[in-house]
């Protein structure tokens, strides 16, 4: 999608560098536009950890080209595949709840196996990650489409009214390739001309709302307005959502949804006043192997001052500014499950089912 | 309560200058203790308007001093009973929610109808802002006595590990003139000895759970931790939340509660994991005009600046920070109603009751 009228993706190989791989450092937007290189393991992993690059199928990406960056530059007296095995587990450990990250890893790992020798094996490693790369943008494309028809349909009983679609954190292009997940039926349905408008949720504590999509919105000129994460129950309450669509960091087998703190409020909220609740996600993203997300899925617990502080524009300069007493702590959770009854529908690359096992199974 | 070891109430008498009420900023809490003098009926207008002093009970007696220099500095020209009808008129627009407002305003015109001469009108007007303020730390102690029954009932049942409450946004001392209204059976709990410890939410956009209600526990050594606004689902989630209480700016007499804006969220959440939601509330807060919260209780649009700037800490001076585009517009309410339904019970300076027309006729 356009930065600046600009197509961009959110991570590529560099023009004539093919060691090099280069990404959108997301932590300064909407403020600056950063381009970053990534030349060794250790970039990538810092990289996913700090949020450099963030989103269930970016992170996916990342950690496939950070595999194929690995294999590209095994230190010497390392052996090949110890060293990528060790490589593996180091970026899976970057961060817990996303399922696309070992998904991605542990595909990597798979594919690599049918190399011969290691130059074949780091080929394939490079193959792989563009392979799931390619197939996201195409998923994120699917996902639009099916999702549209949602947004069409309400658009149709509200006579010329814009459609209000509240999404919370961003699961946008930029947490993906291109596109988007829960952005994408939104950008589908802004380029065949309906009239919608988004309410953003700012996502305290690391405002992915505020920051993130609301610049990708602003960047495709879709109409939207930016709330706090107190407001969207209010909004419901008064008739001023028509349908709420969010993404997933892992979603189980049975419906429940991971994604990021505070759905998970946005989603009783939503039940409670009858608004359509959709989780837009990739496959790659369900977890065959959890039937209870609430209790299974590991939640993130990140450092108490990405609460404590926040980094915001001032006289032209970024800068970080204390908002509580320095001796107060704070605890500071990634995510949030979402039980599947809470969820109207997910809509993934093979279609919309509902949230229920027998919902998922049927899609495949 | 205490400020650097020091009982403070949060509006006063200047000493040794009854022209001149004194406040505490509370815009540059916790960083910095500003006392601030009102002099004119427009500083009570500014101050409450732009929330130099804030919570229902504060800014009833805020705008019942105001009463009380605006007769004590009629202007030239001005008629005394005129140019009050007219204070009262701005100082009950200044902010439309709170019910406490306009209550303590009405008091005081009512009140000073008894006095003869202009001089005993105003010296009415200053001991019905005294009465109203008086009467709040009553009213919030007699909170705390009959609110802490409920924490020292989940005490019995923990053996020994600490009861943890959430509480939204600030309905400490620093709302109200001292004790608070939510926190006031906290405090008391915390003097007895019961071991308590509070989840703050951080209460976007004005962060009055962040920077308030977090400066105050500790400065009153009570235990507890800063969460962003989207957290307390996922607590409840995990059995991590033993109570909920809040304030409230207006309950209508059916027992709905109308209170900062994402209340009506945690409500929710608290309600879908059976923990316990009480609202803490003066008398003086209950509309007996009103049936349909959600209909009825008009709700405060502030400026979308709230949202799309935040003040904090750098380098030792408090500096204003923009977190999302320049150009993205923001929504900024300031309150949300939370249905009866969701409400466990009102603990009130009368007692605990149901929050229902018969639980509240009950009390009186």
């Amino acid at each position: 999608m356009r930065i600046n009228g600009k197509n961009h993706r959110t991570i590529w190989l560099k023009d004539n560098d093919p060691a090099t791989v280069q990404i959108i450092d997301q932590r300064s937007l909407p403020h600056e536009v950063v381009i970053e290189d990534l030349r060794q393991l250790v970039d990538f992993e810092n990289a996913i950890r700090d949020m450099h690059v963030r989103g269930a199928p970016l992170i996916g990406s990342a950690a496939a080209y950070g595999m194929y960056i690995a294999a590209l530059k095994i230190p010497k007296q390392a052996g090949f595949d110890g060293y990528l095995l060790k490589a593996a587990e180091k970026l899976k450990a970057t961060r817990p709840t996303a399922v696309n990250l070992s998904y991605a890893v542990d595909l990597v790992l798979k594919n690599i196996k049918n190399g011969q020798s290691n130059a074949e094996k780091t080929q394939i490693a490079l193959e792989t990650a563009h392979q799931i790369t390619e197939e996201s943008v195409e998923h994120c494309q699917k996902i639009g489409e099916f999702g549209v028809k949602l947004i069409e349909a309400v658009a149709a009983k509200k006579s010329g009214q814009p459609v209000n679609i509240l999404t919370h954190c961003n699961a946008g292009w930029l947490a993906c390739i291109d596109y988007g997940t829960a952005t994408a039926p939104i950008y589908q349905a802004h380029s065949q001309g309906i009239d919608v408008h988004v309410w953003v949720d700012e996502t305290r504590p690391r405002n992915q709302g505020a920051r993130i999509t609301a610049f990708e919105l602003l960047q495709e000129g879709v109409p939207h307005t930016v709330i706090p994460d107190n407001v969207g129950g209010h909004l419901m309450q008064h008739g001023m959502v028509d349908l709420v669509i969010v993404g997933s960091d892992r979603t189980t087998v049975t419906g429940d949804v991971a994604n990021k703190i505070g759905t998970y409020l946005k989603a009783l909220a939503a039940h409670d006043n009858q608004v359509p609740f959709y989780v837009a996600l990739p496959s790659s993203t369900f977890d065959w192997n959890l039937r209870d997300g609430v209790r299974e899925i590991p939640i993130e617990k990140r450092g108490a001052e990405e609460v404590k502080y926040i980094q915001g524009l001032h006289e032209g300069m970024l800068k970080k500014v204390l908002l509580t007493p320095a001796e107060s702590p704070a605890l500071n959770y990634g995510f949030d499950v979402t039980p599947a009854r809470l969820v109207t529908g997910l809509i993934t690359e093979r279609g919309i089912c509902a949230a229920s096992e027998e919902g998922i199974r049927g899609l495949f």
